[in-house]
């Protein structure tokens, strides 16, 4: 690899000279600062970042923690994240968990505050107070994607108003005449998706509906769990008209459990599920969902990670997100005047 | 931040001892390495991974430059890729380039060398010298996925046989009776997927069944492209039996396109594609393809780039990936006496 000592020799200056040239260009002579230039693009040199980085006491890269890359969601919001990165000049290391605590330590021990400059962490069975003597000791870590914003943890977050998710959904079923609604609620990533089943049952509440308890399946986050949670539903509830998913990998895998029993969507069973994800509209018929804008989650979160970053003394700020939406496709629809 | 100064000072020792201790503990006494590993402990001192690998002329991060990172493919790749260099005592960067040369390019010219210590490309626009240039001047270069081991690149690389994939699918086809054959071929993230087209009419020649041009069809990687292929496809010619795409993305759109037309799958066409995507068994019908074992691929990248890292000046070594495979699903079935 060609030094940055090569680079002088060749342009006949000092190594300090080259180095002034690629910080501040102003501080050297044109015709040195030519020569120089002349001489990184002759040898194909490139300042060692790292080295750079140590130097100004600061580094370029952000780390992602995540849960599970294999659920769909995680790489939307990666793209967006990193898009967001990229454009305020920071590359972004993406860490996978696996779902495992001890991988995220892991990480984080050996990431947070040497390559990485700051973390976002989403869905992670690290403890919150754990998070924060790393936090402490290392880079500032900010939370990517909070459930509760009724309750802020006590580091930096974005916090998701889910519980406005699943009133908008349950909004949206009652209006189409449901009432004998089936309710799958996801338990994979980052625990219980219980924002969002309360958040339903409170709006079904409030207009009078009482949720059926046995009518409610809690289930691994992914389409093969709310194909067989489906099945097991419609055999126990044949009377159900629609299903609320907490998370679109269900709904769509409960889509799928639905037609594969030969009922029509939303014929005799409407389907709604929740995030938006790109499946969402690509799958047949396109998934009814509240969307949660991750591409805007994802933006927040970069913005203030690097604020944090610049301002590490701050004390811990919840960020609300934009409000979801109600995103109406072809799985749902007005119910049947008399249900099968 | 705590620093190794403060360590050393607690410790009672020199920053050299500390250092060794963080090195290699056996050249220190143990009462020694003790108090120090006390001190470490007590403060929440991390060492700064940056400057051990500068000292020691080596970074621990590779690189993984793909395409885009919402084909699903991708992220399959990037958590298998991750594991191995995880377990191998590597961190993995992902980098995205949103299917932009020039993205790619500018990623290249800031990482490669300086924060990740080799670079694996995948289905890049970059031309392959431009990549050969900045191989030589910064950080080792590995094709992850070349698609044609007839013609090494002038790059280290690992080839997968898709012409082999090609034929297997065409080979299953055959021996369910189908003769009336359309073909989605993809041309998305990294060009268009000739070699998978070519084997497949290849091995359909060899059985003496000529393939009809007019019924394949070029078109982007993805389900939307797929389904909207599938149906001009089966408008044009309603009497093929079977669709054969050279990936699952397109496969499972024309999978939806056949049921929304109300053509039942396998019993009026079957469906075969290329890959095997976590999606391809989580449809329903699930897909019958080719699989070209990913984790396989990823794993060897991982190896073969470390190796490349640690002996920079050998040859470049085209090493092919494990033989594609047939997984049949429930997608693909004998072909009708009668076809409609």
């Amino acid at each position: 690899m060609v030094t940055l000592t090569e680079v002088a020799k060749r342009a006949r200056v000092t190594a300090a000279t080259v180095s002034n040239v690629l910080r501040n260009r102003e501080k050297v002579r044109p015709e040195t600062a030519e020569r120089v230039l002349k001489a990184i693009s002759e040898l194909g040199y490139r300042p060692n970042l790292n080295a750079r980085a140590l130097a100004e006491g600061r580094s370029s890269t952000l780390a992602l923690m995540l849960s599970n890359l294999s659920n769909p969601f995680y790489p939307e919001f990666v793209l967006a994240a990193e898009r967001a990165a990229r454009k305020a000049g920071h590359f972004l290391m993406v860490c996978n968990t696996d779902d495992d605590a001890e991988i995220g330590r892991a990480y984080l021990n050996q990431i947070a505050g040497t390559l990485a400059d700051g973390v976002l962490v989403m869905n992670t069975d690290i403890a919150i107070n754990e998070l924060c003597i790393s936090a402490m000791h290392s880079a500032p870590i900010l939370l990517a994607m909070w459930e509760h914003p009724e309750a802020p943890p006590a580091l930096p977050c974005i916090a998701v108003d889910f519980a406005r998710a699943g009133a908008l959904a349950a909004g949206h079923l009652l209006e189409l005449g449901h009432r004998e609604i089936g309710m799958l609620v996801g338990d994979g990533c980052g625990g219980l998706q219980d924002a969002r089943s309360n958040g339903f049952r409170a709006a079904l509440r409030e207009a009078g509906v009482e949720t059926d308890t046995s009518a409610e399946l809690v289930v691994r986050d992914s389409i093969d769990s709310g194909y067989a949670a489906c099945m097991r539903l419609m055999a126990s509830k044949p009377s159900l008209t629609a299903i609320f998913a907490t998370n679109d990998l269900l709904a769509i895998g409960a889509g799928q459990a639905l037609m594969s029993m030969g009922r029509a969507i939303p014929g005799d069973v409407s389907v709604i599920g929740i995030t938006d994800i790109q499946l969402a509209h690509q799958v047949h018929p396109a998934l009814t969902t509240v969307a949660i804008n991750t591409t805007a989650i994802a933006e927040l979160s970069i913005e203030r990670l690097i604020r944090l970053i610049q301002q590490p003394s701050q004390a811990p700020e919840m960020v609300l997100a934009p409000p979801p939406e109600l995103v109406v496709r072809a799985s749902t629809g007005v119910r049947r005047s008399r249900a099968r």
